[in-house]
């Protein structure tokens, strides 16, 4: 343990000074340490991880190329402190100072290395791992793999690795480690809650199917083939919506539901013309909208057509989505007849498969959640964003984007929803909150937490209302009546929320962290 | 029996004169009979009916007044024979010649005389009896009354008279002897058939409800008030839609409801901006969109959004009831999120409650009735028309209008469904008369007669295809495949079916009798 506080040779200013030194230039620290250890107490990290990171060992010894430095610090930490349980990187890593593991990260985090092969296995198996990462499972609250670690599992920021062109031995043992606490659970304990869930044959066969991606793959439910799965009736509050394999693939119609599917999933990619920001239909209907707490298609659907207060008639399920598209996407309305609504709705409609018609299910919306007696409070709600939602979201509600891919949603600035969607009202906020964040571990904040912080992200800048009219009271007197809960046209922090021009400002001074 | 040929004292064609002479002239025969009988054979009728035709005897004696001449005939031609059974009326009627016959009938038919007083009765009851005569019971395939006598049950045509202003007694002992046989069942034996479905209560209750109408009142199912009924999820092929006093009325959902119950029953009154012709969405959906071998509107409503070969699209419900308008209205689409489209929709939606989504139910659409090993023959169909079809639908396919109010839909002609509409198929139609048609009494045609009717209607004039582009050939070539079982641009009876001019030339020929 003495050792882990030893002084360094060079001062750390100095040392990540050298780390971060082109190639050619005097070698860096870290690659010194990387190829030949630190003299009789660190043995050189190449003999096992290579010194291009490769790994080895058939993943005995993971591929550390390209890992986000932040990532591969924290794990070293995490050895040094016997918080992650390994007794040779123990070793290793009590022997590093705090600079030498900087040194080591960003050396590993700059290198570029083969993918390991991929590990074959039965095809069943990998079939089976392919559903699980890229589905997940709404019904265990297991997420699919690429809700946080991005499109083709290629990183989802500096806390959470890319996953693909790792080993699958590697990656098995993880969730392995993840699940008997052996190994910490990342960001808010996120791993670990989730690792709990899966079986040991789940995890295996996850692995095989990550460590067979090859690069640029993206991750790909798999569709068709043999199912004995039938549709059937089901009671409205005990729906299980259909497996995921067993989505329309053939004809007109079943493109029809994997172009719904698509845009449900990526609307800004796939609906573009009609989104006005970064967020799509998923980040407020979790679970590809089948999460029962996240008001999923499935309890909607069989409800429409319906009448509902905000447009003052009865919607088509195409009318409301269009709503969806006007406020929550700061877009505009999509054609009721045209190829995404007719897309979306067919994909919601599959999703509804056994539901039946008009009978409200005990699922919709989201399940409201009773204000608190201390009410709530948007100061308290800022520390809980920080410690709770920030990781994700960024600290400024950017959310996050990886690889130019989005992977988190921005939850307010110019990228996300506008002051017409629902979401803007501090009840509506804490109840999606409560029962589904922070993501996949829904139900883990109190409800004085989840209004809390319903209240900040609440009373943040936004894009304008589409039924501003130019008149900032009139506005709010006749499109947010539910005062207690609205920050429209509150004066905050020194700005006018709503006003022109405040989002304008607020966009220019953290332009830079979005 | 000898006195029934007994000869007339006028030649019968004076005599039908004198009958429809003028108040004021020599007074007619028919009154002479009516006021003063037939010395010494003949009774007069005013001894029982009175003299203006109002009946009494609280409804032993029914009220004449302003029924169809023919009707009057037809009833006195019945009793004379026995076919109806009444002694008394039997002696009445065997002493009048086919000219006095014709004289009394043409009397009582120009009388006006008060209705009988409402009969009161228990409110319970007489409910019971207003959802039976108003809703009929699809299930067991009774029809509304108003289906065949008329919007407020003021006639239905020559054969078929008004129901309201009648006396209750009267029209409950009606319905028994329709039942036992003591009374010819009228055209086609409809009535024998119907009242064959219906209890003893429901006898008395219907005649209590009809006995209640003041003039001009119209018939309406009675909705609210309390129900025991609960939705529930329901299996696809065992399958009951919500009773008809569930319907909502509450709120602009309830409007919505009800506006499109109103214009799927008669579209060209509520919807006419969007209809080309005199049907509604009832003629080819009976039973309101429930009869399950009628393309019940439950049965559609789950399977939508649905690919659909004829627009080559996958079609929302609102795209595909565009289609029933453009053909089978012969009208043009209105647009998916206005009013028509919405209120049809929330109907139709209704009607699904309980209905699982998208799981196809074994009712949908019409039922496939194999081609007969003779295959099918327009001249025997013409035939089974005339014995069948025309009692209703008219010597040319027109139809009924009566009293301004169409009450039977035209199956050919310029008021018809269009080339475009899928009943214009011999195929289709021969599906839906097979188990829709004689009107309540579905599946009384054998499968040759149902095809050979479909094709003497199928071969008709009609409106032309909307997609026509001015080449018959080449539009009969793209839109017209099945060969077969279509006669768009086939030359029959002297013209090219489709062709521009045909209907009209039709028209012009029909039109004294449309």
């Amino acid at each position: 343990m003495g050792i882990r506080h030893a002084p360094t040779i060079l001062p750390g200013l100095l040392l990540a000074m050298l780390a971060a030194a082109p190639a050619g230039a005097a070698q860096p620290r870290g690659k010194t340490i990387v190829t030949q250890g630190i003299g009789g107490k660190v043995a050189p990290c190449a003999s096992c991880h290579q010194a291009n990171g490769h790994g080895g060992g058939n993943g005995t010894y993971p591929r550390l190329a390209g890992l986000p430095a932040p990532y591969i610090r924290a794990q070293l930490e995490a050895f040094r402190s016997g918080q992650r349980s390994n007794a040779i990187m123990h070793g290793i890593a009590s022997g590093l100072s705090d600079p030498d593991i900087r040194a080591v990260a960003a050396w590993f985090a700059g290198r570029k290395a083969p993918w390991p092969a991929p590990p074959g296995g039965a095809k069943a198996a990998v079939r089976a791992g392919q559903e699980l990462v890229a589905a997940g499972d709404p019904a265990r609250d297991v997420p699919a793999c690429q809700d946080c670690h991005g499109p083709g599992l290629r990183g989802g920021g500096p806390d959470i690795p890319p996953l693909a062109g790792q080993w699958q031995d590697y990656l098995e043992k993880q969730l392995q480690a993840f699940a008997d606490g052996s190994r910490p659970g990342g960001p808010l304990d996120l791993m670990g809650r989730i690792a709990h869930r899966l079986s040991a044959k789940e995890m295996h066969d996850a692995s095989m199917y990550i460590a067979g991606l090859r690069p640029g793959q993206s991750v790909e439910i798999p569709r068709g083939g043999k199912t004995s799965w039938k549709p059937k009736p089901q009671s409205p509050d005990s729906f299980t919506p259909p497996p995921e394999p067993t989505m329309p693939t053939a004809g007109k119609y079943g493109r029809m539901v994997q172009l719904g599917e698509k845009i449900f999933m990526d609307t800004p990619r796939y609906a573009g013309k009609y989104v006005g920001n970064s967020l799509s239909c998923r980040n407020c209907h979790t679970g590809r909208g089948r999460t029962a707490t996240s008001s999923p298609m499935w309890a909607a659907v069989p409800m429409y057509p319906k009448y509902r207060g905000k447009n003052d008639r009865v919607n088509t399920l195409q009318m409301r989505i269009q709503g969806c598209f006007r406020y929550s996407e700061n877009g505009k309305a999509p054609p009721p007849d045209g190829r995404v609504l007719v897309a979306l709705s067919s994909y919601m409609h599959w999703l509804a498969t056994g539901m039946p018609i008009g009978i409200k299910p005990k699922a919709s919306g989201y399940p409201k959640v009773t204000e608190p007696a201390a009410g709530f409070d948007r100061d308290r709600g800022r520390k809980v964003y920080a410690s709770h939602c920030a990781v994700c979201h960024g600290d400024h509600g950017q959310g996050r984007v990886v690889n130019g891919a989005r992977v988190f949603p921005a939850l307010w600035g110019p990228q996300s929803f506008n002051w017409g969607a629902g979401m803007h009202r501090v009840n509506t906020a804490a109840a999606f909150i409560k029962h589904n964040m922070p993501f996949s571990d829904g139900g883990s904040l109190s409800d004085q937490q989840a209004w809390d912080v319903a209240a900040w992200i609440a009373s943040q800048p936004r894009p304008q209302d589409p039924r501003f009219n130019g008149d900032l009271a009139a506005t709010a007197k006749r499109f947010h009546k539910h005062r207690k809960y609205d920050y429209y046209g509150r004066k905050l922090d020194g700005h006018t929320l709503g006003a022109p021009g405040t989002l304008g400002a607020w966009e220019k001074k953290h332009r830079a962290s979005d």
